[in-house]
């Protein structure tokens, strides 16, 4: 469908984008032009939008400058953070790519998010995991010290504390996120949706790797709690306030504390 | 029973205020005579009682300060914020009144608060029900961005996150406060108290019309999860960790994951 | 074992000191070292540290120090809250050796803890349990609007709410420490873990001596709800979401939602 008709029917543009163009180029332009619209019409927003969005010529800059203001403190300074955040982006078109699916991935999957301008300025779920994506870099460059002060501002502005070792991937959606806790050898797959509040913990007994691994696709409902190092199989879904201390094998709905499996491979499916 | 007896019993101020008043111009002249106690028995809290309550000539201006002070950042300044916050309690008595009876509300159910300036400068779930108030009137003057803007930065700085188009009643009470989240659609009714962790969510299956109606007189307890169009009635119950997924009738209490009825008009009475 | 041998195997340093060398300086120093290791090793973090850790001649100014920058706001001074911590550290010795105490639980109990330094400045459930020591300090010399004008600081930078009132014990773990409230009548012994999430309140109906007992050595799952003047004997450990409304035993197990005691001395042991 032409892209010009569907904004006719629905007043925002459409997406994905088309594949002819630059992925990345085109999110930039949608978010200006929201960025403008908004400008225009309160004018008690102008300075602001200008500063974080309007007058960068990219969104690595942009988010770089967000990010930036919003974690630095007395003692890291916003130039600091900022050169860092840049270096990361500019160098790693693999996160550029990760931020640009986690935008898209907000406007598909949360009915609240009408624009991504919105997300990019207003989500902390989203903005805390640009922060770890650059946070994990420095891990594996060998800069801990610095990763693990970006990850303790990140859990004091934010409330979200994801060990900068945990590996996430792209299209990545944390809503509202107040609360989430990730621990340091969690994986989690492409395309996961993560509520506030939850958990990937280790039990507390072992040491090493412990902490869940979780697949593509997943839901994890607010405030559920994974411990120990087990398998969330993709597309699986989990209940809110879920206490889960055993595998979910893929397509398959984990519910309750401690949480049994109700539907999907394993389980006449019920939920789906 | 004479307002100077009941102090000589309590050493506080009775409320609710006399009848012959204006409640508003009595709390403010209550809360002015507790700072004034407080900077001459804490020198080193006078500088900071004399700014945010003791300078200023009505409740209104110093609420809007202090929330002002609290929600600003380096881009979104202290006198937009403060200018905002003024220009919406100054134009809407309603809204005034309902701060008001949210004040009464923490004096009279939190055994914790022995006085309304402590509320008023300390409780987080107070100052972010109110600049929930402000948002909720931008949004309903189609001023998105900035309402959104607003619920961004009390999201940030609170822990607590209410969409602006959420419709809250008066006489709240959010105890304690961090991680609470209520979603688009949800109405909350008067005297409803609200414990920390509480979310009023979407089941992530549902656009639209899509989360929960709480009655008057409801108490929900920490780390509840309520999901979905479903209705609490008034004066229900709903247990700590209780996770909700249906429609709980008025004065009935609901626990456990998921909730089931345990009390009041469905099922004989066992908790009141 | 020989100092120098166990270094070698682990890279880390040995703990708990030689019992010949005063602790506090002992841990002073490995502070220090680590600092400068890092100042080092990232120079991005080297003026950060030296303000926070190197230009300090104890762990009380430096903890001083980086506790007034946290928690410092346009309308409360670092100056003032500097002076505050400082004097009361500087005044009580047993303070100050529950912060050692609570820095040498952090390194022993946390896996992902792997030095003393990183918890002083990273770790803000330390940080706020330190805040709430001069705070409860405060509260015993009748200076009530202070103490709780910085437990509402505590609440908005860190997330963590503890009344000025409750008494805690040393060598405390509040890992991740998000979302964690503690009563005004809480009692939390020594050598306690509490994870993130975790609720000491009351059950809303009673006043007075209202909120939970914590013995020595308990261990408290991430989103544990502890409600009541119920007392939890030591050893015992709550797990992650549990609801507990009922005593729970020492060194027994309680799990579930409402939560049932599923091992130790009244139950045969299934989870030790």
């Amino acid at each position: 469908m032409p892209v010009g008709q569907q904004q006719n029917h629905h007043q925002v543009p459409t997406y994905p984008p088309p594949e002819s163009e630059d992925e990345e180029s085109w999110l930039w332009s949608q978010i200006k032009a929201e960025a403008r619209r908004d400008a225009e019409s309160e004018p008690a927003l102008a300075s602001y939008l200008y500063a974080t969005i309007l007058s960068h010529p990219s969104l690595a800059r942009s988010l770089s400058f967000h990010l930036a203001n919003k974690l630095c403190s007395s003692t890291l300074l916003s130039t600091l953070l900022y050169d860092l955040f840049l270096g990361s982006l500019s160098a790693q078109p693999s996160v550029r790519a990760a931020t640009v699916a986690d935008l898209l991935a907000a406007r598909h999957r949360d009915p609240a998010c009408s624009c991504f301008s919105h997300c990019l300025l207003n989500y902390k779920g989203f903005l805390a995991v640009q922060a770890h994506r650059v946070a994990h870099l420095l891990w594996l460059q060998q800069r801990q010290p610095l990763a693990l002060a970006l990850q303790s501002r990140v859990a004091d502005v934010f409330a979200v504390d994801i060990h900068p070792a945990a590996r996430l991937g792209r299209g990545l959606l944390l809503d509202h996120a107040t609360g989430v806790v990730i621990g340091e050898t969690a994986v989690v797959g492409n395309n996961v949706s993560i509520l506030h509040h939850v958990t990937l913990g280790g039990t507390g007994k072992a040491v090493g790797d412990r902490h869940p691994k979780i697949g593509d696709g997943v839901l994890i409902g607010a405030g559920a709690t994974i411990l120990g190092n087990v398998r969330i199989g993709e597309g699986a879904k989990i209940g809110a306030g879920s206490v889960v201390l055993i595998d979910v094998p893929p397509r398959t709905t984990a519910v309750g504390n401690p949480a049994r499996l109700v539907g999907g491979k394993e389980k006449p499916a019920r939920h789906e």
